[in-house]
């Protein structure tokens, strides 16, 4: 049986080739299904500080409602608020910004208090370098919130996932604070 | 030639086994041209009931315009609604809402009437949980109007598709109801 | 060794065959980062001709400041401006439109200018009929700035890319130009 076992050889070499690249292409195909778990995941805390109409306020407070608040019902409803409010790794709002949310909000609830985002997280540190566009429904009724981040630019090119808002502290009708989870589920 | 016999039989298991692995990814290369079939589709009715300004009208309507048509032309440019209206499963406005739909439209046409949405649909019922997030131009001159769904949350998570608007009915002023189809064609 | 020929044939036929389609596999695997090559890609010009108050103007303005800017700050945060803009190949203002950009800017930089943009692009010539949804930052500190392209419909169905502002002209108050190129890196 001398004259078979060189072909036997080749033969396992031929198994391990073909199992390795098709071992790779079984990962490619499994991994649409694994995407479940975020290729990125990390989270900030979002501070609105609503102009109220003094002059510290005017010095300090990094949001503005240009509609207010209509009398449809007693929610707020229609108040408008556009900002440019700081992101921070901790609690505290004096901590040095790592980002920057470009936006606006505004009231869509006539019987309970509900709040519509459309924004730009805006990332300039040694870190991250672009952009992620959120959009949602920030709903009263849940205790956290999903919103969709439909794009990214520069280092988030092309990013797509979920915004998990953590309602954090409420302190008066000026200033609130969120705890946002950044998930994404598609990353380049 | 009894030696090759058992050489042959690994042979064709090894035929068989690729094939089947090949099979797969060959398939799963196949499945981006498939996505143009949607893997959801359903359609809801949506009904503005925009607040005109009498008491009956407060207790029932549930969006309101919070800027005024401007005098830029004379088809309501610049005129901006905030809504969160019904969504129900067949055409009456007194039918139980199986959805929300929260967000604004505003009207963008100087010599032709055009409006510009952006809004989530709210699912909160026993079928299912979650948003779907959606932009797009709602184009008078077509008879239908597609826009883009551009991101969903819970039962729609990370969902991507096309809401297509049939226009159904402008009673007067203040009312209009649309059939909406949702088609996703990505879903995870 | 006449009995290990015919085996020795079908055995690279088996080679052969598995290559090709381990190969396409493994393309398949690959086409996911060759993605980043744009699969669509074209640039327009945009003009913002907003209405200045005078009758030549309100004949010829095609957008118009629904919310005027603010005192917070002094770099018009606040002004809310609606528009329906024509898209041209080249930079005259009187060429043909290709396009129309339909949606809406604000400003929202208190020290400093800074815009947020969401808009459909709406195409409706022999080359294109369908849109293009678009929504990010416009940051003034940036000589070029990245947005979000999410969704598409028509000739752009379910698209998804990378819109480029490349600023061109500020004429006055009332008349500015950007360079828009449209890359699309998901196309079907």
């Amino acid at each position: 049986m001398a004259a078979s076992t060189p072909l036997e050889k080749t033969y396992w070499f031929i198994l391990l080739f073909f199992f390795l690249i098709s071992h790779q292409s079984v990962l490619a195909t499994r991994s649409k299904t694994l995407k479940q778990k975020p290729c990125k995941r990390f989270s900030l805390y979002y501070h609105d500080n609503r102009f109220s109409g003094n002059a510290t306020s005017l010095a300090n407070a990094t949001s503005l409602a240009v509609i207010n608040a209509t009398g449809f019902g007693d929610k707020n409803f229609g108040m408008f608020v556009i900002f440019d409010d700081p992101m921070t790794k901790d609690r505290s709002y004096l901590s040095a910004p790592v980002a920057r949310a470009q936006g606006f909000y505004f009231y869509d609830g006539k019987l309970q208090y509900n709040v519509w985002f459309a924004f730009s997280l805006v990332f300039n540190s040694s870190k991250y370098k672009g952009t992620l566009n959120i959009m949602g429904a920030d709903l009263f009724s849940q205790k956290t919130r999903d919103m969709s981040i439909v794009g990214g630019t520069g280092d988030f090119f092309m990013a797509k996932g979920i915004l998990t808002i953590y309602p954090d502290v409420v302190q008066d009708d000026y200033y609130f604070r969120f705890k946002m989870e950044i998930k994404l589920y598609e990353c380049y």
